[in-house]
């Protein structure tokens, strides 16, 4: 039998940063329709307050063109669709957190790019192009949407310039980000700006590096950036690329350390730390990103990443997404919030049971938080497991409580989302996995999206509401609690027995 | 061991009548917007084709007005808030069953008033004056919508005579009917006219003169109105009223008693029979529309209705209504399929599975039905039981099943409603029976208004599809069958088994 | 030759009221779909602060009933309507102006009612009856909105207790003021309360009256109310009333005058003037309302009012209106700035027009204003005349003006309103008044019910922009002027003569 | 004095295929919001009924791919979005007018492309993989929207072959035909093949050695397709391009002459003809396309060209186009009816003129078409001219006639499009040409979109309407002409005089 908890109503304020952020496709996706219908989605249910994503400057976002004439080559900003796409973000309640890159093509030393979408991932053949490209966009958002308004998007020097999103190698980074942050910093002293945006190879050389450099020539540097993702390596099959997952406390250790490199420097000690990507896999193609596991893998990274980092960027709140060509299926692995055609994915649920936690912590461990307002606990629970070559789920994470009541009785509510409720890969596997969905069918997923859900009273028991938390396999639970409400005036006549019955014969 | 039943793939016809009518709050509520959003959210998913309400002629809806000039009184006529009513019902591709009633103060008898809302029920004191109301409200309908839409109007001849809602008696309906009849007539022979609208008091002495009353006055008639109540004698608690039901297959016989009566008449047999009402407890004060048992009592009259009725008007689709006053709570009885606020009530789910239900009819008893589409299986099961004084559930109904199989496998969903799923009347009181509702509040009640669903795989095992039902206490169970698709192209690289693991360490 | 006006940059502070609150049918057509569509339009366009109308305490909006419980008579209130149309209110920006009325039968102590709708304009049989109606009502108010938002709801006493809307004269309308401000009160000392509510029948007594009450017995009065409506004795015929209005500037008298009333006591002399309802006339069926007369008639008034009423109401935003019955036509003479089905009448233009002046007044005279923000112009001009027995329009106002110019050039706006544009009664006549509008015809009047507007440019003349301003017959105009912008980028080969050509041939 | 035209009654059909297909940038867009709303917007007002345009198997629409599986490369035709294109197609009420092309890069032959978006106009390599990529494009579509639908659908092969489009030459396209053709006509044999899509450039030869070529080979063909563009030679300037434009006469020939051609062959001489791409300037960098000058001379094409062409696809309904890169400004010479932010052009008002005329022809000269229906006239007249260097415009287009009336009195509305109403590019141009546009900039320029509008009564003299129409300048006109109403009841006291007047004093 477990002890029983005893929960105090003093707790800590929960270090909950999970609305902070969000990773998007590229930019150029925004002016789809069905972007726009995932982000009003998403919006007015978890309520991100920023969002980055790639492609400021590449071709189909058209800022930057070089024209022609009277045989002096000029060059043209274009906002035209900026304007459609920042518009858009602001209202639906985002804010842009900024990233430079990648390089537009007539500015660009060399011809290398990445991804399906051909995002150049060379040095400025011209500093001062690169410079003026940003003054121009700044200048135009600051025209558009005001001082103040600006100097809270946070701007971030270019994308994972340690692998293969730059080829100007560590110094070439630095020589980019001091040219950046000045320009920047030129426009207006209040805007912040970042770096240096690495993924999880070399940290330690390039964080001390860049830090040792921003220190040593006095470059801007407001706060720091870097991606976080736990896969193992992957193995590449068709269509799908497959990895097991690290222990999802790995991500909490990178995040300690990278706060330990930065304490190292007075320039960065007090700095803000945005993890402006994370997510386990770091590939389009990988199933993970749709199941219940993951589900239950980023409820445990959410219970403890804010103690450490100030933003964590969910990589991506949509599937609308072409990194590696345009999706070929409802299900094929992207990392969205929600699929294709609008459908949620279980880790849909788990950002927003985050969104609707207490301020408060009263209680933690490795697969439980429990939360609260006034008048209100939030429970949260998870469980996740390998399932490989039919490996049965360890036993139930099952835990006994006591809360503090408030009142004679409280009402809660519980939501599961697990194998068989809220999981529509699942059932788009049942149906057998079709590629283009009717309109029957995307609303049948669209229901089997939907968590189960359920509700009662709890009677307050020697001053506490006594709680049993129970999840297993691949799971993500929450209970919300508030009071049982008095009614003002009375039910005249109201008597539950005798609402309905058969006559007797 | 339940035997395991053999299903043929070949049915007969389900005489479904279930989408052909459904009754409404007085028409003056149709002004409202909160009816106009129940009536979207009832013909986006059950898509009914008839509406049928009271008060066509009265106060609120303003049609019929005497004004004075030069000391003679001249009748007007005031279609304003009529074509707001109507293009809503044909916009939402609902035709009007027009119930002509109740009698306009203006041209009334007597001052005799039923409902909250103080509806006429006298005779017309100037029969011309009655039938010139009913001829300018047809030649307008017809003029505004046309000859061909309007003749697929049916029309009734007010609404059951045979109690309180008239004081003219059998022999002034009769007189009523015949001037009626005669002018729509008159209009145009293909109006389709109908009576005598009696609720189950006296029927048969009320049918048999009726009929006897058309045949030898060479009246006509179109077809046959009568409505269907089974609860008991009510018994008045404050603000509720309480009564026990009867055997849902009461009703059934009433049909059966109607139709014999008619087929006595030359007139009257071979018409069509349409019950403009129907329900469990006649009053909207009684919680038992609210609940779960409603919903499975109701699948029962559901299932064999069609046999013998034409149509079945469910009174009413929305709780938007005030015969008895205005609401006092979200959850007061009332007979709505949705619930102030739009949240679905059990009984909406009985109504859209029976929507969904297949073409062919391929078994029947008294807690299922199994039907059929061209590779489409539906099945419904229900199950109610009278809990008063704690009485336990009767055995569950339990039923194995092999269903002619037209591939290797086919794709299933499940629906649930029973006493923790879709039930938010339940989820109400538990919250404490608040009477007004926040927006979250409402939230949650829709959130618990839903079904429990589930999917799955279904092999075939010798030609069959095996299928095990079970519902138990008050319940109701749809399950939907479907061909399992076989994907057009290869999933290159898909193994399932592959999808997501943790590393080993 | 008329002189030309030198406009100085420096004005005054434009005392602008005309969007603080405006009238609106009894509360209980808030539930009605076509007056929240009304709304909505409204608040789009011309954004109002607070709404008043009649009949909180009626019958159709079903708060008070009285019901009875083993012999007792016990009262319940019932907030479900209210809810929905409070709701509705703050969802579209504005907040109630409350006003208390009329007597619900229950504690009635007669039974004389006023229109259509049958509001009770008795005195109430037992006062402490009236004072927790009032106490329930804005305890549910404040648990459901929240104090700091009740707080800011004005709560005027009844309406108009010195004609036939009241049957307790002056000293009955004392006592109940009293008994409800102490209420009030009792409950929240900052919300604030005010009358006598009166129209502009023997106003000194009245006024004088009410105040010496107010002030020997420490009554709190938080403000001062009345109406103003500038219509002669009407003359009824058949469906319509008409009657002859009286100088705009009648109106700007009485307001001098009330102010004077209060002045004489210092209970009253710094309290705030609110004008709960103003028209030209005061019947829901004198088409003067549908006229484009109106339009610059009630012009005069808005463009001055402001100078000594704190809010002026128009009387009302929609025909969605049934003091008088149900309307008999698209126009029929009602009070609404929007016709039924949506279509915008000529004084809605003044309102939009009033609404989009500028903070400071440059000019002001009989029939223009000039207004002003920074970098913004906004000149407002208007005329009207009585075309009766076909009496042509007296000679055209004409200014011309120079306004200080900011810039080489400026861009102007200008809109229309007249017998021939922004017209849509004109055009209904046209069409030969049809009761009923089929959908089409809708959308003709919604198209002539448009202002013609134009545009241009206006050069720099020796530092002014030179203006002409010309209106006649009944007419209004707004022009707006705002800088020319200058293009950011070149328009790299943009060569307006250019721009299109037929070849020579 | 201008003669007055004397109309009769009976006309002949109007040959107006003003609806039957429009024109749109490449696919892909489709996938764009604001692509859409613009289209939205088109087909509420104008209902089109196909639509065409480049781009179904460019990389954008994702369509073919290549994929590398045991070292076999395998194909992947992904149909992701080209569901979602033609869905919202469909739910527009809007066919695709198939254009098979450009070629996808993995089975192209060359590297040649054009546009900035990198159509590939080289033939296949292979002919069997563009084979199986028509057979696999047009089974899914059968199978996603039913053989009946896609029978529908025509399908041209390729566009506009004979100039920079393909580098196959004329052989070329005939070998591409051939295949194409054949194996839409093995998937069904009454899918409607056509060609040869040529713009007009070598049009004889082209016509006549493809007609040959199908002839001679027994090839499938179905309709003749070409392209009008009827600007002369070109002058680019920096962001701009020049030209004058032909006589719109010229199109006219065309069409007559490419009757002719097909004439000369019993394969092609009933053969119907597709205009499938038909404008004033060929490229979208040309002002032209926002002028009031277009509107006029489009009108006067259309006023004809259905005698001679089965439809006549207006390039393009949009300014969401990307032919020469991202639009630079809000007015920038784009080929759309609809400029972007949703602002219509003059030209929408010319398409929307004509979908509005009559079925029957009346009269017709070079500036006006008299059109009626049933008790409905509709009278287009246009007006155009070059006003380059100053030109003044020459005399007005004044023409009296005598419509026979109905009835005593008939409505009438006008509305005018010319240099001061219905021109929002002029009134951006008036404000400075703001490149990115503000949301009441937007509102503005929207208003300034709209024509004057106008409205009357016509009496009827001796048995005739009398009606003046005077256009000039660059202008076009509409008048419609219904009978006046006759009010089914009396207006009581309705008395016009009496609306309203002003205290004499």
């Amino acid at each position: 039998m477990e002890e029983c908890l005893q929960i105090e109503r003093q707790g800590v304020p929960f270090q909950n940063h999970v609305t902070d952020c969000v990773g998007t496709g590229r930019l150029g996706l925004a002016l789809q329709k069905e972007y726009q219908e995932h982000l009003e989605l998403v919006q007015k249910t978890i309520h991100f307050r920023y969002i980055r994503g790639h492609g400021l400057f590449c071709r189909d976002v058209g800022i930057y063109r070089e024209c022609s004439l009277d045989g002096r080559t000029v060059p043209f900003y274009n906002f035209t669709y900026l304007d459609r796409i920042f518009d858009s973000y602001l209202k639906n309640g985002l804010r842009p957190f900024l990233e430079l890159g990648f390089m537009p093509e007539e500015m660009a030393s060399g011809k290398q790019t990445i991804f399906y979408w051909n995002g150049n991932v060379t040095p400025p053949a011209d500093d001062e192009k690169w410079q003026e490209l940003i003054r121009q966009m700044l200048l135009h958002c600051i025209e558009r949407y005001g001082l103040e308004e600006v100097r809270q998007w946070p701007v971030e020097v270019w994308n994972e310039p340690n692998i293969g999103f730059w080829t100007g190698g560590l110094e070439g980074y630095c020589q980019l980000y001091e040219s950046s942050a000045r320009v920047i910093k030129e426009i207006d002293s209040e805007i912040q700006v970042g770096g240096p945006a690495i993924c999880g190879v070399d940290v330690e050389h390039w964080m001390t590096s860049f830090f040792e450099f921003c220190s040593q020539n006095h470059v801007p540097l407001d706060f720091v950036t870097r991606h976080c993702y736990t896969a193992d390596s992957p193995r590449d099959a068709g269509h799908y690329v497959y990895h097991t997952m690290r222990d999802p406390r790995v991500m909490i250790e990178e995040l300690k350390e990278t706060r330990e490199i930065m304490a190292r420097y007075p320039l960065t000690k007090d700095l803000p730390l945005h993890i402006t990507e994370f997510n386990s896999s770091y590939t389009p193609l990988c199933p993970v990103h749709d199941s219940v596991f993951n589900a239950g893998y980023i409820a445990r990274i959410l219970s403890e990443a804010g103690e450490y980092a100030d933003s964590y960027s969910y990589w991506t709140f949509s599937d609308v997404f072409e990194e590696s060509d345009v999706p070929k299926a409802p299900f094929a692995g992207g990392f969205g919030l929600i699929a294709l055609n609008g459908i949620k994915k279980p880790t849909f649920h788990t950002f927003r049971f985050f969104s609707e936690a207490g301020k408060e912590l009263l209680y933690r461990d490795e697969q439980m938080i429990v939360t609260a307002d006034k008048e209100r606990y939030v429970i949260l629970a998870w469980s996740f497991y390998d399932p490989r070559d039919g490996a049965s789920a360890p036993d139930a994470y099952v835990k006994e409580m006591n809360l503090p009541a408030w009142t004679e009785r409280a009402f809660f509510t519980e939501e599961w989302v697990n194998e068989v409720f809220g999981n529509p890969e699942q059932a788009w596997y049942d149906m057998g996995m079709p590629r283009s969905l009717t309109e029957k069918q995307v609303s049948v997923l669209k229901s089997m999206a939907e968590p189960s859900c359920s509700h009662g009273i709890i009677e307050n028991k020697d001053g506490s509401y006594k709680i049993r938390v129970q999840v297993s396999g691949n799971e993500i639970l929450k209970i919300e609690i508030v009071p049982r409400l008095l009614p003002k005036q009375e039910y005249l006549g109201f008597d539950r027995n005798e609402f309905f019955g058969l006559r007797d014969n």
